[in-house]
């Protein structure tokens, strides 16, 4: 209400009606503004704004085949699509053509597109001359918000794009499709992780770990505190791994590898689809000058023109603030050095988890209650992984803010490249957060031991934490799985539902109203301040972030983990819901914004996969025992089977050699995961021929996985085109019929 | 003359003056159609051709670092151009907006513009209902055909777009900046060459092996003829060698891929500038129908509406024929067979040198003359690459011929899908041919010749041939080096001058006619009757891929190679004129076609720049002695210098393990290049740990440099903006421009 209406600009034709409202918020002032038709039409035309001609065509249906595949998939996938009706895609499609104002008979009832169109957003008034709040909601012929409740998928996606726009309907439209492509990945991950339980009683390596006449003594996992182990006592890990661990994975990786291809293909194909029924092909992006003309995106675009009415005059227009490089400066090297910050911060957190598990373990094991040392393992194990979850919970919210604030640091120009870099900065915080953990326990957990005798010490006296002996990728498993499945459980679904609840409570407190008198209230208010009274529209970075992080977590350690998919796909068929839910019921209407692609997202998507190529090449072959197994079999492996495989692994060392006081000296001879030379000879302890051989195997098969899997992933991105054959066809139908068009026109002229 | 002018269509408002020209020439006759101007208007509007209007406005002169490194690129360059009068680029610009015939007003003298665009054809009738043959000229303001003689670069692009159109103008554009790219890559090359002549005296292990005292006896190279050999005797070679294997070569293959990344990039962004200035953004390319509206490709594009006096009635309108799969197959299945076929032949005949080169070196050995017998190696090395030479120069006219044969059976729909399929099959056909020698010296010969003892023997009795002892390198060097001047001197410039010239004189001993007769009855002729005597224009596609290929042989085997691009550079000042001269003078002038960008060149040029990657890491690791000589200095020196490199490669061998006949019985140990355990020994003949630890470090340097380089390439890629900030800045500039022109219009009104 502290607003005068005088500071619009008054020219000519500028917006007409203008109207004060009243208000029942003490504070709040609302405004009413309408814009006469002929603004609208000159809009329109600057826009290039496609719309519907009288004429219609007949749309192709597509191909038989593929149709019935479409039709196929959307029976199975049925039950999980919302209650709505889906009316089948029509069969026919008005003609679009950029409105023009000399041809305007061409068009059909325009009064009935977006004639009623009227502009009508709240302003609050700001006392220190802050900011504009814009609210905008649009009366006429579609006011589907009770229609849309939790509404997605399918068609749906049309009514969010002609509710929302075009920006948060591609987001609807993305997550679908990815939860559409979840659902093979979900399958097939499902029946690895059958093969593998089914298999795990033929699997010769366990059996021979667990065959109590193999009776093979270790050297102890920790100094003085533990003892030596029989091997057969890791036979519950051993058969555990293997669920894991066995040759389906690779064909699994591999499969993952090229779903992503093809789950990217896919939407690239679905994006061109929806830019030709939402009428956007030929549309060219502008690049909005920040806080410029908020204004004018009401219409989604922007342009420098200061006589137009929907553009309040640029805030800093008079000092036309021009940042050369030294102005800058100062700004990128605080980015930088706070990236470099943040990212050791999490290193050292993830350093500081690994000291709580060695040190706890010792204290465990001194432990006198033998119920705690017997279950020592998996309490470590888990308590590491719970502390690790939380931390990366924490941190990311701070880290969020973190790269909000640098970005406002260095003052991108446009709007685009403010999202975008902000974008890039909290991807790279939010990633290095979630997966450090996860990769060192896939790389390096076990590789930094040293050996029997010469352990690596750090921190003073804390000896490196060893693998259980079938290999890390169990515990790489169980990280993966707590932090899945916390991460997606606390962050995304009980925070987007608590906090707004929390803050609704809150709120309420302050106001200092019961249940009765809010009703009472919220039965006064209208539409506009109800609206109003909604928290903000933050905007969709959050939602696609926790989208690509989860969509990192399940291509780039799927060979540890081959459940990932159906994890991710339990997720976002609650996700779909509650953002629907949310948006629709939770936050005020957003600001349309026409878009035609995803932007960055799709990038950073494309970056992911393109890692998790090589990241899957590595844990196959370092992290996982399929190589050794291989060569073994191929190679050392008497009668070709994988019997003798275990005793293969293990070196031997001599108790004489162990540096006094570390460990106690009764057998003499213990075994050892290693390829090492026996003791006694001239190179003892040395590695053997074996170990290089199995190196050089190891890396052989991630060259070839990693260029295999590469020429592949281009054949597919080669061989399926980026646009659909029949929107093609159609867009070459519609240019003819528009050319037919205008010819006759002419001629009847 | 045959052609009746009432086959063209005769409705109300189509091609008006139609006049049939006197010939000269026997047999042919000359049709002189007149585009009105309200025709030409319209289908102006249809292209949404962008005519310059009356606004001016000031283009900013870009950055000023960036200018002045152009300017003083252009200045160094200045003897490479050739002597047009380049003027500066203009600091003014019209501004462009697509014809609208509603606003004619705003358009700056037409006439001058295009009106006076007449199009003239020569038809020349078949008797048989064949095609008819268009020949285009335009009388107006341009007419530069003496003054383009045989300038290309810098400005000069710009007059090849007008003359030619903008397909051809981006041909030229594109090979000027890959030229100029290739100048700092000739320079680094050279440099690297140098820095291996100036430290061949420097190499250790080329100097042991030319020491005398350490004379090891080796095994011989082949089976009876040869006899042992001294290891002092591969001096020459061994020097030789370390000018092409060295440290630098490392250096210099990482500069190639990331120069590949770079001029990708610069291409890019120069597109974008020159889609700017010949005002080509938001044009759209649209999918010709093959044969249908060769016509209406005059003005460069193709609609279905064939009321439109440019678009004759199509050949096949009333046959309606729609190709099924059923239909297609039998083509799909002749060209993969075929292609199957082709690309054996080409591993035949690379296989056929192979055993010409045994099979002459064991026939020289035997020889009585001792001077054949001492220049054995160099004259096998080289008449092998000769007729390797020939037989690819040969085969690429084949391949050429059955490209077309095989994508003319496949019926493609559209002209662009004939021309990407024909280019792609001539592609892999021509790659294949020209690369599979050098990927058999590089990666396969010396490594399937087993061991004395137990040799690899093929078709009955030839042994595998041997490496040089300083590697395959060398002879991959000669190699590479004669086929990149033969192709480049005999198929590329001999071919492209003489061919046409020898036509020209068959041509003339046909008619009859003496020199004399001929310039006589060549003064009679008028302008077009001249250009018809031309010979055809027949597309960019050979140029193309002559590039293409070089471009492969610069940047995949440069690891070898150093000196490759300074070759390319020669070859390409030459070759600029050549064509440039060959297209002005020699072939008629092209029907001007509109074009963005390069088309599949571009996806093949990526594509190649890709390969370039892991083949250079496996030429370095697998092919030079760069690996072994690094784990020499690191693992097993025992004071970390080169010391004792030579002897740590040779392995030993007891004569009395030679299978019986195939090698004298002197001395009792011989050395050979292997690591291989000594005799005598249970594992004798095996590996050794060292070359299992070996072959690890060559691996693990393989997925190192992939991967390094393929993130250091996408960051280039990611670094780089697409679009050049001054144009971007300006294509802005221009939107704003035009709504404020547009607005000032309306409020006049």
């Amino acid at each position: 209400s502290q607003l005068h209406p005088r500071s619009f600009p008054n020219t000519t034709d500028s917006l007409k009606r203008r109207r004060r409202l009243n208000s029942n918020i003490p504070g709040i002032g609302f405004l009413k503004i309408h814009a006469p038709w002929n603004i609208l039409c000159r809009e329109a035309e600057f826009l290039k704004l496609k719309m519907p001609t009288k004429k219609v065509y007949e749309v192709n249906q597509g191909n038989n085949i593929v149709e019935n595949i479409r039709l196929f998939i959307h029976k199975v996938t049925a039950p999980l699509h919302p209650k709505v009706d889906c009316s089948r895609p029509q069969s026919v499609k008005p003609l679009s053509h950029p409105f023009s104002r000399e041809k305007q008979h061409l068009w059909r009832s325009l009064v009935l597109q977006w004639g009623s169109l009227v502009l009508q957003w709240g302003v609050r008034g700001p006392l220190s001359g802050g900011s504009l709040v814009l609210q905008w909601g649009v009366r006429g012929p579609f006011s589907p918000r009770v229609r849309l409740r939790s509404s997605a998928g399918c068609d749906a996606v049309c009514s969010h794009r002609k509710y929302f726009g075009e920006k948060v309907g591609l987001y609807f439209a993305w997550l679908g499709v990815y939860t559409q492509m979840l659902i093979p990945a979900a399958i097939v991950g499902v029946i690895v992780f059958l093969y593998g339980c089914a298999t795990v009683d033929d699997d010769i390596p366990s059996m021979e770990i667990c065959d109590p006449r193999n009776n093979i003594t270790m050297c102890p996992m920790c100094d003085s505190a533990c003892s030596y182990w029989r091997l057969s006592s890791a036979c519950g890990t051993a058969r555990a791994s293997h669920l894991f661990d066995n040759p389906a994975t690779v064909f699994f990786s591999i499969f993952m590898a090229l779903w992503a291809v093809l789950f990217m293909e896919h939407w690239k194909r679905r994006q061109m689809r929806l830019n030709y029924i939402w009428d956007l092909t030929g549309y060219e992006e502008e690049e909005c000058p920040r806080r410029l003309c908020v204004v004018s995106a009401l219409l989604g675009r922007c342009y420098g023109h200061h006589d137009s009415p929907l553009c309040p005059p640029p805030l800093f227009q008079n000092e036309k603030v021009k940042l050369t490089c030294t102005d800058r400066m100062p700004a990128y090297l605080t980015t930088l050095v706070m990236m470099a910050f943040m990212i050791t911060v999490t290193f050292a957190i993830v350093f500081g988890v690994i000291l709580y598990r060695i040190t706890i373990k010792s204290l465990l094991h001194f432990s006198s209650y033998p119920a705690a040392r017997s279950n020592i393992r998996a309490t470590v194990k888990t308590t590491a992984a719970i502390i690790n979850l939380i931390a990366i919970i924490i941190m990311d919210e701070i880290y969020a803010a973190i790269a909000r604030w640098l970005t406002r640091l260095e003052v991108p120009k446009t709007d685009k490249s403010f999202e975008d870099r902000l974008i890039f900065k909290t991807f790279i915080l939010k990633f290095v957060n979630a997966f450090t953990p996860i990769v060192y326990l896939a790389f390096f957990r076990g590789r930094l031991v040293g050996r029997p005798g010469s352990y690596l010490y750090v921190v003073g006296s804390y000896r490196m934490e060893e693998c259980a002996h079938a290999g890390c990728l169990m515990e790489l498993c169980i990280q993966l799985c707590i932090t899945m499945l916390g991460k997606q459980l606390i962050q995304n679904n009980l925070f987007e539902i608590g906090i707004p609840k929390l803050k609704k409570l809150l709120r309420r407190r302050k106001t200092d109203m019961d249940a009765e008198q809010e009703a009472e209230l919220n039965k006064r208010l209208l539409r506009h301040e109800k609206d109003h009274q909604l928290g903000p529209f933050g905007g969709l970075a959050p939602e696609y972030m926790e989208m690509i992080i989860q969509f990192g977590m399940v291509t780039l350690f799927v060979a540890s983990f081959p459940l990932a998919p159906l994890f991710a796909l339990l997720n976002n068929i609650i996700e779909i819901r509650l953002d629907a839910k949310k948006f629709v019921m939770g936050l005020r209407r957003p600001i349309a914004v026409r878009a035609k692609d995803i932007g960055i997202w799709y990038n950073l998507l494309r970056g992911l996969s393109k890692v998790a190529v090589i990241v899957n090449a590595f844990v196959i072959s370092f992290t996982s025992d399929f190589i050794p197994r291989l060569v073994y079999q191929y190679m050392y492996s008497p009668d070709g089977s994988m019997h003798g495989f275990v005793n293969h692994t293990l070196s031997v060392f001599n108790t004489s050699d162990f540096q006094t006081g570390t460990a106690p000296l009764d057998p003499e001879i213990l075994g050892y995961k290693d390829y090492r030379e026996p003791p006694g000879s001239s190179s003892s302890y040395e590695f053997t021929k074996e170990f290089w051989a199995i190196l050089a195997a190891r890396l052989a098969f991630v060259i070839l996985f990693q260029n295999v899997v590469m020429l592949m992933s281009d054949f597919i991105d080669w061989l399926i085109p980026d646009i659909p054959k029949d929107i093609s066809l159609q867009i070459h139908k519609e240019k003819i019929l528009m050319v037919e068009l205008f010819m006759k026109e002419e001629q009847s002229r």
